[in-house]
């Protein structure tokens, strides 16, 4: 590992410090329940996520599209999705409020403790393709203790454009070997990694639901933890040891 | 006052959040004891600030020069200051490390605890011309409680360009009438209050020394206070009364 010192620590945020799933499909849940349908939600959301955001910001990455804000990434797919699953007559009120599910997304139980941990000895922000608000939504509904915030829309790119890690790096006025990405994606971390970041991979085998398989593990990395917990514990023994 | 309610509130942070020239004197009267050198440092550091800071900001605001990270602003001024008092013949790291006197500048006394209040019910953030990094750093020394960061180089502006505002209410996907931009400097209130946002004056009388004659008032604005902690407790009284 260089003998560069690490300064910042950039998290993924969905699927790396929230469980995006289980807390939409919980929303979704209370809202069938009220009007008496049955959705398989976990279907529902996943499709979302995938067909809606993800297929959003793979146009904006080939410059199909514009970057636009990640509610509306959210809001055109989700009429289709309730159309499609019988929950097409819901008021303009209702539908707000359940796009907005995505800005109260749940962190993993590990997330603040662990976090608080590694702000101590770090500047510690999400580095997400979703964007200010909704990042500024999401700290605020879990008590994330960030120290800033990067979110993608500031450059007009998305993670993994390659050149959306030396911006980040510009950003922040330090070399990217003073920075660690972390997070559960490889595409993600193996971009961060040419880009000369330090890397930490977390695994989250249930970011998809249980029983989906997962991709393969980034092709290198520095470090590789199951939580926020485990890896702040081996920064923090790392940087004492002045290897970090 | 509109009955739009107010979610995001933007502070100024040279002068307005902390006391940066008594910050860099106390470290300029170190650096010139260190060298046996006597330095008026007041007069250095005002200097400094308008002649260094201050002028580059407006060469930007005119477009005469592109947007450069704070660092370089505060550095190249420097240089030549410290030709000026006597102090040319320093060595290459005390200079950058006095240079970073900026980053480490301390906060108003009430500022942390008028912050932490407004925290409970806004989101709290800096809107400032110094860049991110340096914004990150004054936060971690000082242990602002922000909710994200803004900071004039997102937009390669600086304020008090109309346009940053409006760029600015985009980020936060919120409607100027939804921001309060936090301020001790009349421009900044005028500019922010013309784009439709609320606008709360505190007064520092201090910001550039004692018997320094102070800027007029702005011309509108919703609130007037003499720190953070009267401001939180005048925002929280008129929240909860629907007022804001």
């Amino acid at each position: 590992m260089s003998s560069t010192k690490v300064k910042a620590l950039c998290f993924d945020v969905f699927g790396t410090v929230t469980d995006w799933r289980s807390s939409v499909v919980r929303e979704g849940e209370a809202l069938s329940a009220r009007h008496g349908i049955e959705v398989p939600w976990g279907e529902f959301v996943n499709k979302w996520r995938i067909d809606g955001y993800i297929a959003t910001l793979i146009k904006i990455a080939s410059g199909e599209m514009e970057c636009i804000p990640t509610e509306q990434m959210h809001r055109s797919k989700l009429e289709e999705l309730l159309a499609e699953y019988g929950l097409g007559g819901l008021g303009e009120e209702e539908v707000n409020d359940f796009n907005l599910a995505w800005n109260r997304i749940e962190a993993w139980p590990d997330a603040v403790e662990g976090l608080s941990m590694m702000k101590e000895n770090f500047l510690i922000m999400p580095f997400s393709n979703g964007d200010y608000r909704c990042m500024l939504d999401i700290a605020k509904h879990n008590g994330l203790p960030w120290d800033g915030i990067i979110s993608a829309d500031f450059f007009k790119k998305v993670k993994p454009d390659l050149s959306i890690y030396a911006d980040a790096a510009d950003m922040l006025c330090m070399e990217p070997a003073e920075i660690m990405m972390v997070a559960c994606h490889t595409q993600d971390l193996d971009a961060a990694y040419k880009n000369g970041f330090r890397t930490a991979y977390v695994n989250r085998p249930l970011e998809y639901g249980a029983g989906i398989p997962q991709e393969d593990k980034p092709n290198s990395y520095d470090y590789e933890a199951g939580d926020f917990v485990a890896l702040a514990q081996m920064l923090r023994s790392d940087q004492a040891a002045g290897k970090v």
